[in-house]
């Protein structure tokens, strides 16, 4: 078992690369080499059962690919992309990175014959737009109101194409919002959403830009790490008419993440979430949809997080050396 | 006003051509020019107050619309395509034809500044697909099933996110099934649809491959030119959260075309239509949709067939001359 991962140098690139190494196996076959790019080259691993090949690559380079397809992985990754904001400040940057690339490497495949190769590909949330339903499901239609959603779109409509013309074994999983991300805020509007949690969990100050009662769709880490693996794992038969859908995440108002907060970390833990509204933020995040009917992946067996206080548990867990200084 | 015509040696390109001189106006200015482009050299037309520029052009080779943009069109038709089979039948051609010349279009006007030169589009009923809703309304995803489907859905998208972006002023309107096109039967699965009525009416017979209570989504060659008029002048404004939608149509059973044909021509003409099940004819026409939740289209002024006997009337009175062999 070959595996070959874009953006592995990113967050969920390398918790992913950490989740193969400790599995070993993938589809039931032993893992025996990774094929890791990115921008720069990702972080090394430690294994003495996995061959780990480590290159810094621009995927946008018209045949950057082509060494790392002729080894032929049968598993493909594909979470390089340039984030929302970078994707809607310069046109060019994000088609080339976020849809060029993709078809570039779907050709890849093509000429190469890899037919029976899974590409695993991360969507968004941010696919979606429009006048939408108070609750979306599967047959909702992707009118994104920014380029990053637009180029995601664009990609899992080829892929879908490849995969239902037998040239590829495509699956994308849109994902929601991810909290809690480790690190520090940015510039995300999505930020906050860890923030507010991680921030006080580690005796320090954040800012709430929005109101509380704002509802989000999010799932943690270790879930999209999870899906990622399924997504590999899940029959291609399974996948038709349609190889991309939302992940099941769950639907959170801020308020209930505060109260989740006070719950694990006191009163003393949430005074420390000032509440300053930011329309800029509030205007964007708003138009996420928060609410949706995820049938599909869970028939393909996806699992979500069960509670939000399963996800601050397990951020607390993950957390607790760092935390005590260890 | 100076109107550019992709596809313009085609069914519809002819057409409108034919209309807009007819009026000799668009979006309250008259016509000026005519630039008309076509893999061949689309057919001369007469007009004392319109120039006429027609040229043979691959729209598929880089840089070839550069000469036609520098002349700064105001209105964009886009119109050339690869049909369903041969962009089934050849990936990389449909892509080419279909995609990639859309993406150089817009990239096209992007670099020359045109943007407040409205881009009209056709799109096509084949771009749903999967597990469809009984009905289906302007929030139902594009699941395409077939290639042509698939690239139509990605030229939507990046149309819509040029035009939210200022960058060009893009509609793109999805046909339904047109009946009855003129001249000889052909491969298209859907051809049945108008030699059913256009073989017996011209005493001429008839083959029927489907079952009669096939219910299909049509509109009148008529009504889509008057649509793609109105796409022009709809305001750019109106079109937004998203710039592509389904035309009004109507839904009618093949039954009731094979009734209307009684009405119109007699039993002697129904007589003509032979029923032969052809299942391969069937499986892709039963899985085109056939009723649509058309709000959209309507609030936006575009107007459908009223009935399927209007249709038939006005095919009679177009082809009237050519009947009596005057």
């Amino acid at each position: 078992m070959h595996i070959l991962i874009t953006g592995a140098a990113g967050f969920l690139g390398q918790r992913l690369v950490a989740r193969l190494l400790e599995r070993g196996e993938l589809q039931g076959h032993a893992i025996q080499r990774l094929t890791l790019i990115d921008q720069i080259e990702p972080p090394s691993s430690d294994s003495d059962t996995v061959e780990i090949y480590r290159h810094a690559v621009d995927i946008a380079e018209p045949g950057a690919l082509g060494d790392v397809l002729d080894a032929r992985p049968h598993v493909i990754y594909h979470l390089a992309a340039v984030v929302s904001s970078a994707a809607e400040a310069d046109l060019d940057l994000g088609m080339e990175v976020n849809f060029d690339a993709t078809c570039e490497l779907l050709e890849g495949c093509r000429t190469r014959g890899l037919t029976t190769t899974r590409l695993v590909m991360a969507s968004s949330v941010a696919a979606y737009g429009g006048d939408l339903p108070a609750v979306l499901d599967d047959m909702t239609a992707l009118q994104p109101q920014n380029s990053y959603g637009t180029q995601k779109a664009m990609c899992e409509l080829l892929i879908n194409d490849y995969s239902r013309r037998g040239l590829i074994d495509g699956c994308v999983l849109r994902l929601p919002t991810i909290i809690v991300r480790p690190g520090r805020p940015n510039a995300a509007a999505s930020s906050f959403a860890s923030s507010i949690l991680r921030e006080p969990l580690n005796g320090e100050d954040a800012i709430c830009p929005v109101a509380t009662d704002l509802a989000m769709f999010v799932m943690s880490p270790a879930r999209v790490i999870e899906a990622l693996v399924h997504g590999a794992e899940v029959p291609g038969e399974a996948l038709a008419p349609f190889r991309a859908f939302m992940l099941p995440g769950i639907t959170v108002t801020v308020a209930e993440m505060l109260e989740a907060l006070r719950q694990v970390a006191g009163e003393q833990a949430l005074a420390r979430v000032r509440h300053e509204r930011d329309p800029r933020i509030e205007a964007i995040v708003a138009s996420w949809p928060a609410r949706f009917d995820i049938r599909r992946a869970r028939e393909l067996g996806f699992a979500g997080d069960r509670s939000l206080d399963e996800i601050v548990a397990a951020f607390l867990a993950e957390n607790a050396p760092a935390r005590t200084g260890a």
